[in-house]
């Protein structure tokens, strides 16, 4: 089986069965031996709660980074973008409470010093830091840079290799978050296991391509750089490429992903991308299920599509749309906004042969209404996860993209909450 | 002045200072001499309201539609694209209550039974009957056949010239809309005059390219079809393609417009085509102060962008964001996502580069937050009417793209509703 293949097989396999084919292990990403982490309260986060978080691995290691393609991009994106260029680094610095976007050369300036004050204190060149930011756009950082500072030193001096320390780091990052979001798998073949393991922080401003704020996974596994690199990007492609929460992307988006090589006999590249896919999948699926207002996770399947990128594109128009996303908070069974959705995309189908099922039950056929009970699929509808599948008769293209309902909790947390 | 120049001045003219060059004129589409009107119900609205329309020419005449450019098109937008292909046209018959889209065989059938009926009633050709239907889609219309023909004939024998005739068409048409959009202008020039005048309906599902649910206007004006169409098409492109309510584009989208060439002297093509522009452009402005659930209407005005076309692009990506409509619904001033919003479009431009203004309040310079007072702009956020400056920094091209903001009352309007 190619890479490709896996990623393939697990893209379509994960989706509501995340990573059954693994084994869950505890401890978050401290589960990869040797990572430590911590999470502090450095008073930027006005509730107090923690704000900065610290994944160190104790030595320069190999990463790989996949980062926001908005033409807005924050410093600390920059910065990360330019000290991971030589495919290594030792430790990651994230804080929320304020994006460090929008924020010009002061922003620059605070950044290359949050990895400068990290580098001095963990005894390793600045290069080897990557910094994240999340929060507030366009709000300037430098009146924080104490707060931030002092905060960066108190998270280095706390991290340790504990489960509750994984859970602190993963929950520094949280903003409008409601729980944090953590995964760890161990993943075994004929070869050996590793440990594919990390933590994603991300509510609101979520769409494909790629959609998350922040994540960060770290693996035992021995994969250097240039071959990690591609790996992460098609993974990403298949997991947090997928989702849409608002249609809305971030600045800041990124995920990293650090590979100690501490394995003592790893699996097969293919073991290790199926793993590393399974636990992007459940963390982009947590992160849509965490979306903010959201009472519902939908899961989209296009299938028939003729091409698998014409089924992710299609899979997106309909994730997109408010009033398929409205009509899923109102629990109706609403088909005709599905198809206008779609038809309103770049990607050409036949309306007349498509079909569309809610759950079990089919409500378009052929393009037209089928019969069937709208008290039953109202049921469906009522349910916390919704699988509905969208036919499309040309191929055998498919792909899933998952999205929630649009709410009136979604429009009281973004009309009251400044991000 | 050339046909295109007199668009793009009354283009960016208009919004704001809507027709103020032309006299507003009573009579709604009726204030064209010949026209007849008619609004009736049928039974198709489960509220008994007003639901199907009839517009009548009292003999074919010259005629430009513009429809949906969704894959997916409503049976009554085939018909009609077929009836006005040979450029002339006596009448139009709307319904509101049911899209007739997704319909299948059933729902082409009765759009030709509803063509035959009422040109059967007018004593004209079928091809000289244009039908459009706007409501629900995907459910069929078929067991409301005898409505529908019954209300079609009554509309035609109601027909007159009078205002309230013209009214009664306006809200016949309504779906969520909660007022009729009804304009007439008249406009005159050393040649001549002529009167421009029409109704639009659409509330939801309004994007741009093109947005509105329908719209019918006539004029007295004696432009021949070949001519016609051409304007219709650039009108609609700086008025209705500049709009968003909820980045939703309909199925049945319909632009109408019918010349009756009985004025006697008439103006300059410039000038018909100003007023044309201006009577769209005001109509485009009233879906938009009653989108769904608005409670603001939000002016963004893209200026120093590399084209219109840019301008018209990056507008759009920030209307369509729904958390810049949001953070207008909690009157936020909150610039960061309006950055974010453009630098995921796939427009160029150099955020260091960019100021924002929300009214005269400067809040973003060269891609930075402005030190402003927080107050004062909220204050300008409170108000119904918002103006939003964006300006690039990069050359001489700029549009204005009208949205309003993302409330609550959008999302029970379309979580609870069936449209």
């Amino acid at each position: 089986m190619s890479a490709r293949d896996g990623v393939s097989a697990v893209a379509s396999a994960w989706y509501g069965t995340a990573g059954e084919q693994f084994e869950q292990v505890d401890g978050g990403i401290c589960a990869v031996q040797g990572l430590r982490a911590a999470g502090v309260a450095a008073g930027l986060k006005p509730s107090g709660s923690l704000d900065i978080a610290v994944v160190d691995a104790g030595r320069p290691v190999d990463v790989a980074v996949v980062q926001t393609t908005n033409q807005v991009r924050a410093a600390p994106v920059e910065v990360t973008a330019r000290h991971a260029a030589d495919g290594r680094a030792r430790a990651v610095v994230l804080n929320a409470g304020n994006a460090n976007s929008c924020t010009g050369p002061d922003g620059e300036a605070i950044a290359l010093d949050t990895a400068h004050h990290a580098a001095d204190a963990l005894g390793c060149d600045i290069t080897d830091v990557l910094v994240c930011s999340t929060g507030v756009i366009g709000r300037p950082l430098l009146p924080q840079r104490e707060q931030l500072l002092d905060g960066v030193a108190a998270a280095i001096a706390a991290a340790d290799h504990t489960s509750a320390a994984a859970d602190a780091a993963a929950r520094a990052v949280m903003t409008t978050d409601t729980a944090p979001k953590a995964r760890a798998l161990r993943a075994a073949d004929g070869s050996g296991s590793c440990v594919v393991a990390g933590f994603a922080k991300g509510s609101g401003m979520i769409a494909p391509a790629m959609a998350t704020m922040l994540c960060v996974v770290a693996t035992d596994a021995p994969v250097a750089a240039r071959i990690l690199q591609p790996l992460v990007r098609q993974a990403v492609g298949a997991t947090f490429g997928r989702i849409s929460v608002d249609g809305c992307q971030s600045t800041n988006d990124a995920v990293i992903v650090l590979a100690t090589g501490t394995a003592e006999r790893a699996p097969g590249v293919s073991t290790f991308t199926d793993a590393l896919t399974a636990v992007l999948g459940e963390l982009a699926t947590d992160i849509v299920r965490d979306g903010e207002g959201a009472s519902r996770l939908v899961r989209l399947h296009v299938t028939g599509a003729v091409s698998t990128d014409a089924a992710v594109t299609l899979g997106r128009a309909i994730a997109d749309s408010v009033l398929v996303r409205t009509a899923f908070a109102g629990g109706d069974p609403n088909w005709g906004r599905v198809l206008a959705a779609m038809g309103a995309s770049s990607v050409p189908f036949t309306p007349e042969k498509v079909h569309v099922r809610f759950g079990p039950i089919t409500v378009c056929r052929f393009g037209i209404g089928a019969s069937f009970d709208v008290g039953q699929a109202e049921a469906v509808l009522a349910r916390p996860e919704i699988d509905v599948t969208i036919d499309l008769g040309l191929g055998s293209g498919e792909a899933t993209v998952l999205t929630c309902d649009l709410t009136h909790d979604y429009v009281a947390i973004n009309a009251e909450y400044t991000t």
